[in-house]
């Protein structure tokens, strides 16, 4: 496989619900990165992405199902102070 | 990565499930704003998804998968009086 | 975002799984409301999924991943006697 | 909503994986019943599904998910002897 | 309902990951026959999989799913020596 | 079914997320190589998910699922120091 590293920092735990939420993000690309190493042809598929209204919802997906994970690694940070 | 909050208050804990199902709205639409930053497409966007059935259900889907993490976050609420 | 109610009854809690999967196809419902808050648009809409397989497909993918949810807030109703 | 019963037996327990399945089957299929409430429309759908890939594929997702719930509720019939 | 057997051993249990995984492909593919009981045209379909990478990958979300369910119900075979 | 190994090592316990990750892809990959057996059908495939953005998020959807596994599986790797 490739040396690519997929998960940063080798660890699902982080500080915060926005980090996790960041790293989801982080994980999902990743992955495009690993199946479409080139970079230049990235930056031309998130330009087809952003005005594509249906792989935008896909794109949602994938980040929710990534950060059903972390949050779960995480405990859902149920020792922070409720914010909502 | 942008500057955009991924998540709103930075905690998954909400006082109700309404206040749980609010936030999965907010979480799945901050992804598309990420995505598509721009507000005037967005907007163009929404009124895409809006008259389109396949993209409704699919929206339905995201929202439905962000949900299952905030509610088992919040332990489904399950001290909250019996309503149904 | 819209005065919707998107929890009805503010609760993930019902007596029995019965209630449990009707819920589950409201909150998909109103999720779709919220996206498409034009009555006669959605009315419209539904006679559109009713007659296409793969959105009735999808529709059933999205039930199901709102009821896993609710089953899990119910602990699954197991206090219940066995029917099957 | 609809008369229609949503879950057979109002219960998610059952004796054995393989009524689980079953079950799980049963949910599926009757979303779409409640979608689409015309019989003779629906027995049409049927053939549609069996002769296109993707909705096979589709449905089995479907099925997949319904039948993660329904295991979950019965702790995954652990108690029986071990078959494979 | 059909007489066809929807889970082989009419058990989640199984000794190791890799028949958890065989497994897994079974229960899919048994929906699939369930839903579509001609072998000629499933025959012909798996034909039809094997050449359209969208299908592909679709087979291995169902796959993904079926497989999350058999490794819960296995405790994800923790009691094994560690492999990796 | 095939001689194909479904599962490498027959474990899902991995020492770090960073592999869990890498097993992830490989379980993708593996069952697509179960329906597609042949290599140079594949390697054709591979460079047509690489151009094709609604399959690149599809792809990412397939390892989130598969990922989920095993993160859970390995009890999300919580006795690593924390990285982030």
């Amino acid at each position: 496989m490739s040396d690519l590293q997929l998960v940063p920092g080798n660890s699902l735990l982080t500080a915060t619900p926005e980090e996790g939420r960041q790293l989801a993000v982080k994980l999902a690309r990743l992955i495009i990165k690993l199946t479409q190493p080139d970079d230049e042809k990235r930056r031309q598929q998130r330009a087809i992405y952003a005005d594509n209204p249906m792989m935008l919802i896909s794109i949602g997906q994938t980040v929710a199902a990534e950060f059903a994970t972390i949050a779960a690694a995480n405990n859902y940070w149920r020792d922070q102070p409720q914010a909502h």
